[in-house]
């Protein structure tokens, strides 16, 4: 049986930029387009938008929040899993992802890329600036990818594959 | 915004009876059929029946798997999160369920139920036997639920909710 | 390089009975005489007792704490780490032991000797009663031993190695 | 009662540095001097040799490995954890550690250096070159502290502590 494509969306939360949060909601729905399901880190900022866009587009998303009380989702998502494991939800979302896209950076959202890179999981950023060009050269490590534009970011997220 | 009730099925794995498959496919068809995710261990025996008896109704189902392949999943579910965390994922599956229903004892259940009642998570037991008889009574924490039927353990379960 | 063997001495916190704190400091004791690393879920009870018992002996012990806060800790260890896993630490306390003594039942206990014996971890009941004659059965699965004193205990646990 | 100062050491692992190997040697060697407890993630490279040097002045070490088999530690360490958790054990030694020194840049040891400051764990960096000038300026979030040299970090990680 064919499992859609789980894309991991993170980024910045409460002090997410709108611009961020607008890519991100972008991603989000066009994700849930292309028939992928939305995997994110269930609070505020990007995750909440990601997971608006998914809805937007009658998507399937999983919130696996970092407390215990489902109540603390700051967005609708289809699922949630309060896992009560607090940053170490952030390896669990890269392990749920077949791909992770990172809208913008921050110190959690580096965590996430960090790990994905470390354990094998293809990385996408849109809007990382310079930190982009400082990042590790671990050898043999794929980078990440970069996108400019969440169109780009989906195309470059999902590849040849429908979702 | 409502949050649906995300009700943990859980029982013995690939050494399950013909009974205990059954009652748990039956279990996750009326689950489904009252508007409650089924939330599973993700491989085969009573997980896989209660993902099986979700779809039959049409319902969403979550996987959370203790490798790190999602392609390990023992039936279809909706979501699966290929947890890696061996049996530590007993206990995110009890977090991520707002009641456990039990169908049948195993090991790797009692864990499950016992972490539920340690944690507070209400427990429905199906099919328990004697084992029910002789379970820990630690002050101030409610006992395990029993029940007599598929039909009787998801009454118990939902109690007044609809799923 | 010979590894000490670690023993997780698990068992009630601060619902423990007299007997039960008694025999856990002395478990603690004997195996920290025998060079054995006590492992503890760090709080109250019988994880504090086995700890002063370790310690009375100048032997090594490790708190795995359910929170986040190091300060927490029930009695003091060598070591401790503040897993704030909740009661997901049991999982972890029993993969961090080579054997595990559980002295007296409660449902906390009764989560982690279930996950040893699923995951092939050596237990040792001490105090059970008749909770020990209605555990599951399953295939292939060796069940827990049963001690009738917290030598008898120490000896089983630890069998032919000294430490 | 006084706890030690628990002092997790992190950077590369096989792909380490001479240099670096060197550097977490004596990091370690530093540490176990100050009386600190020395928390590795229990591999090779820069924990293998920060394990090393504080077990050179007779200090206590602590692995946290990732995989389930404590016979899989690069050196020897006092206690071992077997976490059997993957890359999400990065996150589990950042909370076992009051501080953390990061011997070299990879995206494993960055992974760690975002969790601890992510979530308020002191952070030293030793030898990260350029990338130390580029990472996230979360708001109301410390930055990692830079060191020039063993004697340095270790310094910086202890502060007014005497270990």
């Amino acid at each position: 049986m064919r499992q859609r494509t789980h894309v991991g969306v993170v980024g910045p939360g409460d002090g997410a930029t709108e611009e961020q949060v607008q890519r991100a909601r972008e991603v989000g729905r066009l994700l849930a387009l292309a028939g992928a399901v939305v995997v994110t880190g269930g609070l505020g900022g990007v995750m909440a938008a990601a997971a608006r866009g998914c809805g937007d587009a009658g998507g399937l998303s999983l919130g696996l929040l970092p407390g215990a009380d489902r109540a603390d989702a700051g967005a609708p998502h289809t699922l949630t899993v309060p896992t009560g494991l607090g940053e170490l939800r952030n390896g669990l979302l890269v392990r749920s992802s077949d791909v992770v896209v990172a809208v913008g950076p921050s110190w959690g959202t580096l965590s996430e890329v960090a790990l994905a890179v470390r354990t094998g999981v293809p990385v996408v950023l849109l809007g990382w600036g310079t930190l982009a060009d400082h990042l590790p050269q671990d050898a043999g490590v794929p980078a990440p990818l970069r996108a400019a534009t969440p169109q780009d970011a989906v195309q470059l997220a999902l590849g040849d594959r429908d979702g």
